[in-house]
């Protein structure tokens, strides 16, 4: 991926994180730089403070991150590739800690929620919420907690060194997060299948339509299509669409009419598509 | 709205949530039913243990709540009004606390992250995330905290007895959710001008043009689309979409003309499209 080992790589949210998890595969050996917001996230690209960024764009279950795509947006950035990470809940203690002597689980309410079964299986293990489900891991080891554990992606347990007391712990395995792995400036890899993009048009009937009939007179196919207010400017919309096609004579095409009847376009990236498994 | 005042309406999350406080502009009188899960509540309605329920369905800033998509099609109910509130975040604290007692200000993550000049602004007040923001004002009232206070909405203090020290302490004055009224059982409320609905399609190039012809010929606006993946059906799609028309001829033409051309089509209500102010 012309991507140097050791390179920084942009995250929002703690080491350990989905997100962390998310980079060491897309990127073995990089460096994850955390920063507590996604705008800083892109604030430090631009300032090229890390070579590039890896930020989640969607969850199977709980859908779009809005501001993301925003952000994608508004900022000079290029998607390069994406991955579908499967979101595996681990249950994490300290060294030592046998699975007996857990009393007390802690993770954000989301992650609790999607463990349902486990707490049922054992009664007498309470759920607590935590604000974060790696905080929840680094937490109950920096406090050496014996009747303690946190649920978190097992990038947790590496980073805060504790001992996977149960892996697998969420009930729906069907749980994916679509990452972006993005850059400064447009860049396209080999095997590139995929592209997204964003515009706008006219508020009139019919309008988005036509801006469809781009894609469906070249027989391209669409494999997600969003729309999303303009803030501040009520019945204004942005729409996301990703098409699955790379950078091809009917993309480009494609492409060049929309440009036509669309009042923005803009391409967000041209990659790979990620297959789950 | 043909509800009786003191109707029991389901919510997700604690007494004193924004939930909580779209339930009440929207049923005012009514006693909302707290659950823990989104499933429940629609357990809840399914079973008649509550006459409506309130959900929230999307964020202006964060996107759409997906499970709650998924829900609307797999249940059956019907959305019978929407309701935009405006999220106004306010500092709360314990009866008799001043504002130059508070050290440390607990909240949901997300919360306090859109109240990050109120912190640059107060530098000597530590913001520390917290799982919940109702759940934030309960536990600072509930310890009597006397250097500590929450940021949740003013449904919290009046749950919970607090005193609101800062009222719209919020970066973002156009944070809005927009919050679903449904019911069991297909009831269409004088001035509904707004058809929600969702479909799916053969996945084939062009299916979803072809869908969206039935609204385009008949000059038909949208306000919304948005695709979800099928769950456990890779490549297969389901679409939500919302139209500016209530229960007139064209209207019903075209959901007629739709049900030729999609492999499923789910009405999932006609209402009043809500103001935002």
């Amino acid at each position: 991926m012309h991507l140097s080992p050791y390179m920084k790589v942009g995250i929002q949210g703690e080491v350990g994180s989905f997100s962390h998890e998310a980079a060491t595969r897309m990127l073995p050996g990089c460096t994850v730089v955390p920063c507590m917001r996604s705008a800083e996230v892109f604030d430090k690209l631009d300032r090229r403070l890390v070579a590039a960024a890896v930020i989640p764009i969607e969850n199977s279950l709980a859908g779009s991150v809005a501001e993301h795509f925003d952000l994608l947006l508004s900022r000079g950035v290029f998607i390069q590739a994406e991955f579908p990470l499967r979101i595996v809940h681990n249950l994490i203690g300290t060294p030592g800690v046998k699975f007996s002597d857990v009393r007390r689980v802690y993770s954000h309410p989301v992650a609790l929620d999607q463990c349902r079964d486990f707490f049922r299986r054992h009664p007498k293990i309470e759920p607590v919420a935590f604000y974060d489900t790696a905080g929840s891991v680094k937490h109950v080891i920096e406090n050496q907690q014996r009747d303690a554990a946190g649920i978190a992606g097992k990038q947790a347990a590496r980073v805060y060194r504790g001992t996977i007391l149960e892996a697998g712990v969420e009930d729906d395995k069907r749980n994916f997060t679509r990452f972006f792995l993005i850059r400064r400036g447009r860049r396209v890899l080999a095997g590139a299948n995929k592209t997204s993009l964003a515009f706008s048009v006219k508020n009139v009937p019919g309008a988005l339509f036509k801006a469809l009939s781009v894609f469906a007179l070249r027989d391209i196919s669409l494999s997600k299509i969003e729309s999303r207010p303009v803030r501040g400017r009520p019945w204004e919309y942005i729409f996301y669409v990703d098409i699955l096609r790379g950078d091809d004579e009917a993309a480009r095409n494609a492409l060049r009419h929309l440009g036509e009847v669309a009042d923005l376009v803009k391409l967000l990236g041209i990659y790979k598509a990620g297959i789950e498994r």
